[in-house]
């Protein structure tokens, strides 16, 4: 396939590295008038990429990945014409200007709910991307579901962590309690999943090397 | 510690039959008037387990683990008094009463308004909560970490699967665009954790069994 990567952070340069490995045909596109960036990444990338603007990029191609800031996507899908047709791989996080959260979406959470109509507890999120059956046993296979706890109190974060490790997960500190913000909606990926064929044996686990 | 499971359904109970197993004092509380069910949970948890209304549960509790429907949850509270100093951890999530989607916190994503800008496009929402590290190797000790691939349009949307295999990710269809909403928050949580001691050598698996 002919793969158009927007964009030549590390997203986008990586991506299209390996898709030239893997036999794809890569353009990289990029907004800098001079192509420098974009011909450096494609230099990098092998004998099978190439480097073009945007629009250049773009035209043709049978996906087109988008790996830019969020500040210029929807410019850089005006300069591309809509893409009519054509596969759009969305990379982007829509970040806010501090990177302390999304753009948009979201703002707020059931865990910052309870928390308000009760001030003076010390609510933790925490049990609600996983399933009772891997709450039963969560070790699949020698390998630990991963529990991700928020909370803003930290001496009751950290107990309900060690609560989380007495019964077999690796638990996870996921930070103060607005994070709920970020769990509610990966238990959504997880029922979302269940109900889709994977059913309730099945939890995140956080790989690391 | 004694801990007070609000919450008779598959996660109370699971949770409570495992704490009791791993030491800890568990009271079960239901709103049930008769207390029937939360006495055969107490029972299946084995000795150091018991039976009590809601408050009663949660009156000298080191820890309150609510695991009621959202829509119970404002009453609860209500009814433990706050639970004023103690550690609350709200295992609930907010589905709406279609369980269609959560009752509160997000609208919207970056996936879909791009899809909005350019509405012939075939978006589809991928390669945003896994970092350039796992990009360039997503084989973490001989397992694949997960890429997460939503949009509505089929052969997009599979297209995007192969490419993510390609690159040695075990790739998992997520369902339609709008689940771009979990997708999102996924990736916030994956930045938290990397700017949190995690790094950006870690990714997301899915165990199964």
């Amino acid at each position: 396939m002919k793969i158009a990567i927007l964009g030549t952070g590390r997203v986008g340069s990586t991506l299209g590295r390996r898709w030239a490995a893997a036999g794809h045909e890569i353009v990289f596109g990029s907004r800098d008038p001079s192509g420098e960036k974009a011909r450096a990444v494609a230099g990098d990338a092998g004998s099978s990429a190439t480097a073009a603007s945007v629009p250049e990029a773009a035209t043709g191609a049978d996906v087109v990945v988008l790996a830019t800031p969020w500040s210029q996507a929807e410019t850089i899908m005006q300069s591309i014409g809509g893409a009519a047709g054509q596969i759009v791989v969305d990379c982007i996080n829509p970040l806010n200007d501090t990177f302390s959260g999304l753009d948009l979406g979201f703002t707020e959470s059931c865990a910052e709910r309870i928390a308000a109509w009760a001030p003076q507890a010390r609510v933790v999120k925490a049990f609600n991307s996983v399933s009772s059956a891997t709450m039963a046993d969560p070790v699949y296979d020698g390998q630990q579901a991963t529990l991700f706890v928020c909370g803003d109190d930290d001496d009751a974060r950290n107990t309900v962590i060690e609560l989380g490790d007495q019964i077999d997960f690796e638990s996870v500190d996921a930070g103060p309690l607005k994070n709920a913000r970020y769990l509610e909606p990966l238990a959504m990926l997880y029922i979302h999943l269940a109900m889709n064929g994977w059913g309730s044996n099945c939890a995140f686990k956080i790989l690391k090397r």
